[in-house]
């Protein structure tokens, strides 16, 4: 019978980001197939969605050779080391409870390679808290906020900072919280100009954006061209 | 034939509260009818949702007898008279597009006798617009809020003031803003304690709170018991 | 590591309103952090959403520390104790079903030291039992409204009393109930002028609305220009 | 070219309903059409939907045929004459808003004989409305009840009376009252037992759920006339 | 501390119906208390979407007074008896899966004393099951109608018969059946004039609905039968 | 400046089906723009959604050198010829107001070339009226069922016919049939197995699917591997 | 008591297509009895979505006799054998997790006896992959298309081949994906021409589409009609 | 009165973006106010959706003072001159009906200093279209999709290309593509990594968006960081 996995190796080659498994839905064998496969190329791999649980169900050499981290459920297959140095983006988060999607994407950025900074439990009802970090964060090309319930912070942050806000609306909240739906409308109706969003509770994505966003530096002839028009 | 209308004329009596006219969706002729009624009775009526071309097509003595006010859709039936003194209530608005929802908030409280502030345009793109009145706002009783979008305004009045907070959703925005109901939901599952909502672009019904929030002032037995506790 | 919680202690004196935890979604770990750190300030702390199992998975010295209430799914942190006197505030049911949201309504309220009122199971389908209680109702500066399925009751309760009716609409029922939307839509759209909603199964934000609803009475300068108002 | 319309003639003979042109997206030439076949088989014609500049679109030996009524933009083409003596159903508005609908249900009784009572503008927000007519609607083996808004009525009548009751929830109303689907949820919701629906503004529905009611009925004279309808 | 539970007594005296349990959402505290007071009060009682598990949790004196049918997952308190003769309802089914809503409806039926008569799986994928029974259908003055999935067999049955034509729309299906809102819809937008509907799976209220139909019929053995109900 | 219309012209060599131009909001410049791109490449052209109003406003040339029909709102830029012979599609319509849509089908079908048969208002209320045609629908490879409202015509002729039944939803109907979206649901969930449904109002998306199916006859040797399959 | 199941037994000779057993949410006694009602009738029966945890709760002479396959989630009481020969229709997927509903399409067809391709895991987001079949998928006069997400890969295969596309939109993904809900309207509202589609993760009635489509081969003068057209 | 428009003038140097002006919604006094006030600080302003009819209802001194374009809806406000060089972003689009969305793009890109290159009509039904630029658009450090329907372009655009991909969902589309949800959600659920969207229509915030990538050229210092990263 034909494998059931057909990984897309050349992602990383084409677009500067690799194919990731997403293991919500996926039976342990497949999640082990994928790992051995990407073993045979001998290229690393980020495992997102895996509760401990799910973990816990995987071959026990699968288990051995993954890095898990069970406040981020996720894994990752070496030869991988986190990166050091001055944080380049930050990931923001409106309450306690968006924690485990902003760690997420705190993981994918370290996968590739990012230093990246967590300012946790600044949501807009308290409005000091998101203030005293204004300074901050208009130094980072990009900030990541995530948020759910309302979704205010998305605009109060989009409103402060020059870098590109990426808003991930999470599924935090209830009743008209809509499971992330009302936050995920409140970052693209924002009143904040330029303000981008990504699906509900895809901590994964925003990373994945924050890496294109700072991809764009490596290309000076661009660098210039558009530093000519910035600093009019 | 049985008449069209049928006045609940006990109802200021009973709640403190009048029975007002709903002119969207009416003709000409139930409109004229509710004013020749409440003439007829010798009682005020506020009209709302009375477009300036829906108001051209009433007889004309309707229209000579209503005091109608375009920035607000509304029109005043009288005895009555324009309030005075210092405002007991605020509206603010997060956009100019929000303005008329405001502007019928503020004519039900005239109507009802309660002087009023309008605050406009203090959007949280810019949020020193906002925390600029943020003492005055804390001086209210109640705040009306009034804002369209992702609605973050809600949340952050809601955390700056102890007074009412009564959201009022609007249908400013397009595509994702859902005609005010991103708004809404952003009202309901607002960060913020205790903030209330009415129905999308219903500045009426956020008066009308507004009304019985300051009724509650009369009632000295109840000020008093209440006081003992807050004041702890 | 950086800890998950960032209290906003400033919050009661700012607002009148403490900071809860909303214990639905957080793990032990970061609700036992959320005590501790209460406890290290010396504050009283309202934990909602606290269910018998989730409660039986804190920590002992946690469990020991706290007033649960089962009923309301709430539990409380002292320095607090139960208030006493005269009702404040009403809290009525349309069903059985109801009671939990009503309780968690009840005990916010006791937590601020407002001593309110429990009136069940009052459906409209069986109109006299609201009626009953009609006169008394009207005593009451506020009225929290709880009811699922239709919410027929806030309406009906909103053409009855003065006060301030807030409407929490519950997630009793099924099929076109919708999980408590319909009953929030009924609110929303209700024919009584004035009536507040929160969100669904939202007792804990009806209270903290009733407590901004009584702060107004220790202002004496704005009692006294909206009672010249209000008597004419 | 094949006709556009291919009347069930057999339908009144099987159920005991005609077919009715429902004019609403038909061309003035479909309607012609249909009256000129029903003409040619000399049977009777119930129109709805038809806005009076719908009608006068019609070419004028149609508008001469045919009895036509605005106030429930309906038409009927005889041999028809409108019914004498006690009312067997009763149609109750929450509104004057809701009256177009519940005259189209008046006029559909009337086109298959039944004599019906018209009770306007008995909304709950004024409950001793309703309760004056609490006698005499018990005393109907059918009940209409139209409402738009948060459709309360319903809930309120099914716990009155014995007799059957029928739905129309309408889209009087704005924002969360969703264009009549949070009355329409609000039927289905209903804490009263037993209570039917019919689609958003379908009085002709509702008269002709009445209709099948009063096929069955035990009040003798009621089943006369009735039976007479339903042997024809 | 109150009772949980305010029975609405004179319901089946002023309606013909009495007020059921609605088992779901209830503890078996609350259920145990409902049946209590019903036994104090000396009347039958009747329980809805009580499931074998729950059932199991009630006391044991309570389970030991209960008449249960796990297949319509109700249970009737006595003094009651199943009633005998001619069936004068019919409850049809689209499918298997639809039988347990249909059964709570014949459970109800019998309650009030009403013979019925099943028949199941006649959905129109296989026309002939239901053309089958159509000389047999016309003689009901209602028909009970259940289905799932896409509804059609309401307007098929609509179509062919003159009695009241009950729809219960199910949540049997999947996917674009939307848990029981596609059949809904389908009641509701029905092209059989006077079809009428009841909420999702709500095989009590549908039987409620014939409950007052049969109140008002014709046929002398019926109406026997059902003023029997209905006096007493 | 670059143009607006960058045709895909090899699309018909490629699948069978060349690109048509949906003349819904495209301005008169870019329909004219298209009908040229097409004359200077001498092939056949096909506008749909072309309503009188929009022909109207078309340059004059354009108009001339089009076959507009507006039953059907389409127009045909040729070389083309209307097909004749034996029809090898059926398209059959629920109600008079679908026919818009069905005969937007039968024109696509003609305009590659497949004769048709239009079967108008024969909606399963009136059941006899589709049985009637049973015989004759059995032989067509593909039957294309057009119907609003409740839809529940897709499930009978899927349940009486071997071709591939192809459903359209139509928008129309009112209220509950929420503008097609309920018989599109009704076509995915039918009970009929193998039932495909394409988007509401489409009828030149059936047509395409129709010649889709009939475009297989062409290839042998797989008609000779599935015929042995069938006829065991 | 009558039995559950009523069997459409002529289904198969009347339209080609048996009724096959949806097990989810029937009863092992339910399931259990349609087994015996088909071994009593000497056919051969597919039942679908059984979960391997259904499966070992039927009882041990019904597991019997089924041909189960976890991977599908499907049985096949024989008679019946797996077909072999070349495949006449492909089935594709996005993704992984898409399997389980392409597997059960395969085996539909394989209870028919129609030998068919799988393809996995071929999305659009690699391109390359797709494309790498394309010269293949043209020869197939059917191919199902399943994914989950944004369902790219329908208007990607529609644009490239002639045979029937039929989308399976699965339930793959979370928040935007909607269960499913996206990548159905991404198939209704594709771009390519005359796409069809069957209800979210429907394997089996996509394989019963694909029957229809081959069961046309056996129309010699059908064929030759169409061919003359599509030759042109 | 107060002034109905509050400028947030400090945005421009807060964050690089300046407040523009969305017409809908506004009257003609309100626009003419907010470009006096931008007259007044000498300070450029943007206008969008600003229909032809919109624009001749303004002031004449107004609308000479406007840089008006048709094609996108927008006027500027000088002082400002449209930029040249070497376009820094791409705007893609999937059909003709996109275009309008597009340039309101370009437009806000040109108005930030910005050259952009459009590439028109290359829907993935011809999929040779897009893969055409493929290696153009690899070279953008931000590439703007606009697509309505179904939104495939984003997934493929997304798999091609390592530049920011900021996806605009467009109304363009009926039925099951629901005015632009199917395109948002498509967008949001893409299987591409980090793709980010904007609000339905609103091509002013995917160029915001645009301008916030390339301002992150100009800070060296984090150049420098990242380089280090992606040059691995």
């Amino acid at each position: 019978m034909a494998p059931d996995v057909n990984f897309d190796f050349q992602r990383r080659e084409r677009i500067g980001l690799s194919e990731a498994v997403f293991c919500l839905g996926k039976t342990p064998q497949q999640i082990g197939e994928a790992i051995e496969l990407a073993q045979a190329h001998g290229v690393p791999l980020l495992l997102t969605r895996l509760a401990p649980e799910a973990f816990a169900t995987l071959p026990p050499p699968a288990q051995a050779s993954l890095d898990y981290d069970p406040s981020s459920r996720t894994a990752i297959l070496g030869p991988w080391h986190p990166p050091v140095g001055e944080p380049v983006v930050a990931a923001v988060t409106a309450g306690t409870s968006d924690l485990l999607v902003a760690r997420e994407a705190l993981r994918t950025l370290a996968f590739y390679g990012l230093p990246a900074r967590e300012i946790a439990d600044v949501g807009v009802a308290g409005l000091w808290r998101i203030l005293k970090h204004e300074e901050e964060l208009r130094r980072y090309p990009a900030v990541i906020v995530v948020a759910g319930m309302e979704g205010a912070l998305f605009s109060v942050v989009g409103g402060l900072v020059r870098g590109v806000v990426i808003a991930v609306p999470t599924s935090t909240g209830y009743g008209a919280a809509r499971g992330g739906e009302t936050a995920l409308h409140a970052a693209l109706a924002s009143c904040a100009p330029g303000v981008v969003t990504v699906n509900i509770d895809n901590g994964y994505g925003a990373a994945c954006a924050a890496v294109r966003v700072l991809g764009t530096h490596v290309r000076p002839e661009v660098s210039e061209r558009a530093s000519a028009v910035r600093t009019e």
